[in-house]
């Protein structure tokens, strides 16, 4: 059987895990990956696969299945999506929550006018995260549904506190709070403000010279960001940073505390504890990639969602082998 | 919006909890109750609804949509599910994992040869379980999938305990090995034997005058139910018992733990925590009879089993409506 030919636009943390993630799926490969970085400066690991110009994507619409697209929500994807899902079967991870209805329209007008398939806003949250979330609510429609992210690094958060003036260096972790998910754990159903679920914890390489009180100030007071949480920033030196705060760890939980309708409580959880974050959102970017794939193949068009997609066209495995084995 | 008109077949434990079930879903109805019973000896909860003779379902072949089949994986699924999938969307919670294939591929030519839609072996293990084992091996390829159950009543072996001799009543529950567990979820991905995973424990009153060391000794040595583990046996009054053993508390935990193409490790967790087996196992029959009808009235044929239902069609909400608060 030919293999699924993947093409990656974006050399990122996500973009480099997505060329890891194919090598782990004996059923894909790697064609190109695009860049709008001059093309003979990146270096990438696949030696059979070629680096080329954004700009000459459309030259292999005949020779790539699927595009996995991993630009960043901001600006890349809602240029780069709909443009692209007009003459390639696209996966995207959109993470701008509150946007994801207009994107999945743009999507879908040019998926439906090339005649492809693009599956949206794929990887833990929203991806596996949004799928427990769905089933808790359907399965236990009396009830409440909890998510909790963390212990792990936010990006978003990073890049603000890296933003502040004196700070050389930052990283944030977000912390669900032990005792809110002890609550949520035991069925009370508890009413949690957004102080009581997560903390924000810093680590922060100053300037030399700079004023460390008015740095951390203007953290824990920063709108959106820290203003209603706890926060608490550590100052570190450089070495210490980079041996302890380099990695991107992250995870969470959603939990679905219902109550079926005899009176019984039910719970249902479903965790994530991952050493890389980008590791385990490309790993699932690919694994939707073979579902697009397949979806294209039997002459599906439009937008979809993790939502649309059945688990079983996520796997390589014929069907009947999955009865057997898994069910 | 006409609501979804539901027939349940059997009214044990599983059949009583899909009644109750449909009253906290508003899109559907139940429209009668079906059992080999002398129906005027089967009083059910809903008055709106009627009691029949299994024997007389044909005749509501246009007043049903979805027909749930609550009966026993052993006699009951295995006539019955072929039986009605010529004529009705049905679903069911067959069981015995290893006959599944067969089952399938049976409701299958009966379904194909109606017209209709058959979900077979829904519920949580066959079926949630089941999805996350197949999610786990897919985004993770690399790692090892555990499934532990409990701590939970085992109905099988419950009944096994109940055959012995001098045994008047008894239950018997299965334990995860918390060592065991706590190994898996740190990532080590041990092998593990039978014994080391799950722990029995049985709860008996017995008769009168009846040997308790005997009825141990036969407990603890039955092959394929107890001997493969480390059994502890509890003999209680009747009082105990009727107090404290008459739930079915159950639930269990699936875990993946693996590792992404750069070394990282991921873990993945899906856990139930369940007051009543049955109230949770209808409660995930009923979502899932929405998803058959719908799929019947898109056209859709023959014999499914979870791993090809997208989550979307198990709930009542519009997709939009999905997108923009779940996703």
């Amino acid at each position: 059987m030919s293999k699924i030919k993947v093409g990656i636009v974006g050399y990122g943390n996500l973009g480099r895990g997505a060329e890891q993630a194919i090598t782990q799926n004996d059923d894909m490969e790697l064609v190109a990956v695009f860049t709008r970085r001059d093309p003979s400066s990146v270096v990438i690991a696949t030696e059979s696969a070629q680096v080329c110009h954004l700009d000459d994507v459309l030259q292999f619409k005949n020779d790539i299945d699927v595009i996995l697209l991993c630009g960043g929500s901001a600006t890349d994807l809602p240029e780069q999506v709909p443009a692209l899902a007009k003459h390639f079967t696209t996966v995207d991870s959109f993470d701008t929550h509150a946007l994801i209805p207009k994107f999945f329209d743009e999507v879908d007008v040019a998926a439906q006018a090339g005649g492809n398939v693009s599956i949206i806003s794929v990887g833990w949250d929203p991806g596996l995260f949004s799928l427990n979330r769905l089933l808790g609510e359907t399965v236990l429609p009396q009830g409440e549904t909890y998510t909790f992210w963390g212990e792990g690094l936010s990006q978003g958060h990073s890049d603000a506190v890296r933003r502040i003036e004196g700070v050389k260096r930052g990283v944030q972790y977000t912390l669900p709070i032990e005792e809110a998910v002890n609550r949520v754990r035991s069925g009370e159903n508890p009413q949690l403000t957004t102080r009581e679920k997560h903390a924000r914890v810093c680590y922060i390489v100053a300037d030399e010279g700079a004023d460390q009180k008015v740095i951390e100030e203007t953290i824990v007071t920063m709108p959106n960001y820290f203003a209603d949480y706890d926060t608490t920033v550590h100052f570190i030196d450089e070495a210490t940073f980079e041996k302890e705060h380099t990695g991107m760890p992250h995870g969470g939980f959603v939990i679905r505390s219902g109550e079926s309708a005899q009176g019984d409580k039910q719970i249902v959880e479903f965790s994530l504890k991952l050493g890389s974050n980008p590791g385990f959102t490309s790993s699932v970017l690919v694994a939707y990639a073979r579902a697009a794939h397949r979806l294209t193949q039997k002459g599906a068009t439009g937008a979809h969602t993790v939502f649309d997609i059945p688990f079983g066209l996520l796997s390589p495995n014929d069907p009947a082998e999955l009865r057997k084995r898994l069910l």
